[in-house]
């Protein structure tokens, strides 16, 4: 089956110049691909040849624009993103998914206009009142712990934490092949006395589930661990825990070169060291892991990071691919709608 | 001036066995100062003479011992500690401080109590509805970035992220001796359009604030750039936060660990390399930041990390002296009713 992907490729901060050699590239290592490159037709074609003159003829049929006169900026406001420009990228490739011309979109552009859009345009499934921004991230058993909501809501009800729960349960299952993955919440302390009512009162519903593992609470301290599959949080707390992590790793590789950089005793040990550090560089790398979910939506949507390159692109576009090959978003539906639960209000 | 200090030795993971010799410790370094070991009365003595059988003999008055018969524990719920312990090791390390037997009390306990115990013991000051965990955080300018709340209040409001702006400036001016350092709230985008609307109404509000340089929002990435003094969150966000990087640290630094045992060569690079790594290990170490105030309280309530070792229990003690060599609580009253805001309800 050929998967095709839309791909919006006048968002992030570095727009076509990154997005398009990623896409190539994609088509390059994915022989059962298709993809839309959704922008400005004259800009696409010209970065187009600019990478690889013969791209037209190498890819054929499997590499397609589609024009689209507007772009929604990094800056503006959603709301005013959604009224004004009917004829963005990011709408146009969303609207390919919706027409089930792709299969799925990948866009870097502004997180909250995509998810407005996408909420709009694409819908929720059943059962799931907003969708969450879900990410892997590495840990200390070399697995992937799946983390949700990364910033697609600023507060979240114990019902909306509750569901999160559910699709990173099934998202899990789908994508590591685990039977009974491990839910928890993300709280500031592990005794069931403490944080906000409504991760308690989620952490109540969640136990009652006999079909999720629910093991708890979990401080951000062991996000890293691996004990656990799926984290479950709102969305501003998930996205400043994210965003400091990346700040601090940025930090600490900083400091790591200073120390290396001291004196000529540790500049002469730092040439040695070189390949060790480059490979936990590559290790660490959170790149590796671009590329979240709009989870809850009735098709695929991810987001890259606004500051990818093309190698983390390309990272985002695999877990496009990933995601087409795995139905998540029908596993979801057939997993979650079975999950529904009678919330009382 | 002599300074006192008041040190509940029941708190923490550890208890007495690291809080006693980090006492013993710190009466040896200074020499003007008087502690209480605050504690079951037979266990203190007992573990002094473990640590230092002469301790009694050498410290002389300078080292005494208050007896409290109760513990709080760790997991305790906060309002039941409150109810049914009226004489914790906790609770009577703060009366010393209430009664000016001592100038400042240090404590590893249960957070949650120690903040609550605190705001009815000690109190606020005028025109502080609520205190504020504040540390402060290494950057790479090699100068400290004060943060808060991270964790004293599980939400807060416009209001109260203003007082805490208010507080971090001037707890900044007392103790980096920066004329206008730079406040900045933390929150998920720069755009003056992001975030929760209590951020955007505290922005607001201290934009408008002569008295304070007031520089807008900063995302989580920034928070070790060093570009702004303060940083004001609510407790959940900054407690999750701080945690996040506690966690990634300690993970990195065993992918680190990970990369030098890999074969024989790096294994051999990394007996070369032990010197630079440590030195890297001392300078991200946080216990070095250890010691967070209980900012806006009448009298320095200095909370110790419950994991704390020895030498981090130093460090806060240290926090401690210098914040009672600094009267941070005298700054800040003086400062904040002069910066009190007609806040509309």
């Amino acid at each position: 089956m050929t998967k095709t992907l839309a791909i919006d490729c006048m968002g992030g901060d570095y727009g076509p110049s990154v997005i398009i050699p990623a896409a190539l590239k994609a088509l390059e290592i994915h022989s059962d691909i298709t993809i839309y490159l959704v922008g400005h037709q004259e800009q696409v074609k010209k970065q187009v040849s600019q990478f690889n003159p013969q791209a037209f003829d190498i890819f054929g049929d499997r590499l397609r624009i589609q024009h689209a006169s507007e772009v929604i900026a990094m800056d503006e406001k959603p709301s005013q993103a959604i009224r004004n420009k009917s004829d963005s990228s990011m709408r146009v490739s969303l609207q390919l998914v919706c027409d089930n011309v792709a299969d799925a979109c990948v866009s870097a552009g502004n997180t909250g206009a995509l998810m407005a859009l996408a909420t709009i345009l694409v819908g929720t499934l059943p059962g799931v009142e907003r969708p969450a921004i879900v990410a892997e991230l590495p840990n200390k058993k070399n697995t992937v712990t799946h983390m949700l909501d990364l910033g697609a809501n600023i507060d979240a009800s114990a019902e909306q934490l509750t569901s999160f729960a559910m699709m990173g349960h099934v998202m899990c299952q789908a994508v590591d092949g685990k039977d009974n993955p491990k839910v928890a919440l993300l709280n500031i302390g592990e005794e069931q006395s403490k944080g906000r009512d409504s991760i308690k009162l989620a952490g109540d519903i969640l136990s009652k589930q006999a079909e999720i593992n629910y093991v708890g609470y979990v401080e951000a301290n062991q996000i890293f661990n691996g004990d656990v599959d799926v984290i479950v949080c709102d969305g501003f707390t998930g996205n400043n825990v994210l965003k400091a992590c990346e700040g601090i790793t940025r930090f600490l590789y900083d400091q790591l070169k200073v120390e290396f950089t001291r004196n000529w005793r540790s500049k002469l040990i730092a040439a040695m060291v070189k390949p060790v550090l480059k490979s936990f560089q590559k290790r660490i790398n959170p790149d590796q892991y671009n590329g979240a979910s709009l989870l809850g939506l009735r098709e695929i949507v991810i987001k890259s990071h606004g500051s990818a390159d093309i190698k983390a692109t390309l990272c985002a576009i695999n877990k496009a691919i990933s995601e087409i090959e795995r139905q998540v978003p029908q596993e979801i539906q057939n997993k979650v709608s079975h999950l529904v639960l009678p919330v009382e209000h």
